[in-house]
């Protein structure tokens, strides 16, 4: 079973720390709401279905230390713009609340429920692979980013364990390096072949033959069927696109967004510069937004889904 | 007058040492063939032009402190493959050696011959931008590039005090920074507003109607067009064919390699994966090749040309 990265205990969220990783598996306990939108500012967590789990689980904190869950709510909310997953999962816990049910409860079923459709993603997805399959990734789509089992990284490790994944490229994924610090970790924890290269050289290794599949995860998922991730994955659909490599997006269907009706309505996070580079002027997208004329297929737990969805 | 990052004093050549900039500007005074293919290997002075006249004037030290000339041209040939100046220049001081002709004379002469070349790919190339272009550029194709005043760098300049350039946006460049650290420190010291984008950001650049024109440099030109140049150029020409922006390489003509038929037979370098990451395996390709069909115009101090190059 993959490191899910985030556990509920004695009334506190634990999270294992992703800025400290490879280097070192830190565990931060959490104890508000306020200490867990922090973390998600900070990308301590991230992964759109994670942040919507850390968030579910912060309002379990709340509720537990008698804080006032709908200020934390909005505070949550507030933390980044792009996930759908997170007013979804903000959405879902207050109308629990409301019910009068347990938070805490309430979070758990979240989190079962995730694992459970990041299985049914990854089975979904593997049958995608033809065997011996040289994938290329980007991000991360892992245990880290769900909570669960991931979503690409899940059909990575499903397409792995059927014998029909030979290696994966990691796109190191700048400027946060997410690629090159977490899908690492986990695809050495999986024992899968990788090597890392630089977002740039994805062009490079498919005119070399190099890259039978691509697959990447979304933040969320327009109704058009517009995919907005992790910025570099438009490229990489691009160049996919040119070169009659398939490209997959492995997400749960809560990411699919009806009521967008295409990318250009994805409000697209902007961060600061200084993640970029500390020495000028630099502009700091975090997501981009690839077209679904590029997207070979989006695969859900419900199996392959095609646009529009409404 | 741009810094041009090389001259040759008292039978040393003093070189600054990009791989400290733009925190510090070192200049390194090397006495011997040997120290300079260090500094070439370890990308102390880069940019196809500039380590061919760095080969000449590392030449001309070993001539003046009568080592073997011979022997320090193979040792200067085998630090860079893809960039086919070297070879170039090589060729011609050992051809100067043997009609007994200064190699410091000679090597003077080349870099008087550069500053007048890039000046007029300077200008031939900003007659390419409309006023008000916004551009991009990838890597460092400036005067710390050529040894002179730059290729695409020295086109971006000429269109900057032509008042046709309202901004550039500058690739990161990864692995090295290249655009980070080089491009913005030459960018910076001529007054022209810039803003540095991590390379997989390009695409929504474009997709947002960011940028006008992309300007790049070259390594290796092929017969049939096809550019050979830092990694991530090919994904740039790719992405600005997709969003009908015009595609230029700057380079001399002493880039352009008759004798190779097509991109297919330029020898890539690959580099040390720790470029890359530190923690897992990497591959680390330098460069990639860009399919004639992508590039708009090719500006070399001859004006535009056109493949095919015999």
């Amino acid at each position: 079973m993959p490191e899910r990265g985030l556990r509920f205990e004695d009334g506190a969220l634990l999270l294992l720390d992703q800025t400290a990783l490879p280097r070192e598996e830190r565990w931060l306990r959490l104890t508000s709401a306020a200490e867990v939108a922090d973390a998600i500012s900070r990308l301590a967590v991230r992964g759109a279905p994670a942040i919507g789990l850390a968030a579910a689980y912060a309002l379990a904190v709340e509720a537990e230390r008698g804080g006032d869950v709908r200020a934390a709510a909005d505070l949550l909310r507030a933390t980044r713009p792009t996930a759908v997953n997170l007013g979804w999962a903000i959405d879902r816990s207050l109308e629990a609340h409301d019910r009068g049910d347990s938070l805490t409860g309430h979070a758990d079923a979240l989190a079962a429920d995730q694992l459970d459709q990041d299985l049914r993603i990854g089975e979904h997805g593997a049958a995608l692979f033809e065997p011996g399959a040289r994938a290329i990734t980007h991000c991360n789509a892992g245990a880290l980013a769900t909570g669960g089992a991931g979503t690409a990284g899940a059909a990575l490790e499903a397409a792995w364990r059927a014998g029909r994944l030979a290696k994966v490229w990691v796109d190191e994924t700048r400027p946060l390096m997410q690629g090159a610090r977490l899908t690492t970790w986990e695809l050495g924890r999986a024992g899968i072949p990788f090597e890392v290269v630089t977002d740039s050289a994805a062009g490079t290794l498919m005119a070399r033959g190099l890259v039978d599949v691509a697959i990447v995860g979304a933040d969320r998922i327009a109704a058009n069927g517009d995919v907005a991730n992790k910025i570099g994955t438009y490229p990489l659909a691009v160049l996919a696109d040119r070169h009659g490599i398939p490209f997959y997006v492995a997400a749960p269907e809560s990411t699919i967004d009806a009521g967008t009706p295409s990318g250009d309505a994805i409000p697209i996070e902007e961060r600061a510069p200084d993640e970029v580079t500390a020495t000028g002027p630099a502009r700091n997208f975090a997501f981009d937004v690839t077209p679904y004329e590029l997207v070979t297929a989006i695969v859900t737990e419900a199996g392959v889904r095609s646009p529009p969805f409404r």
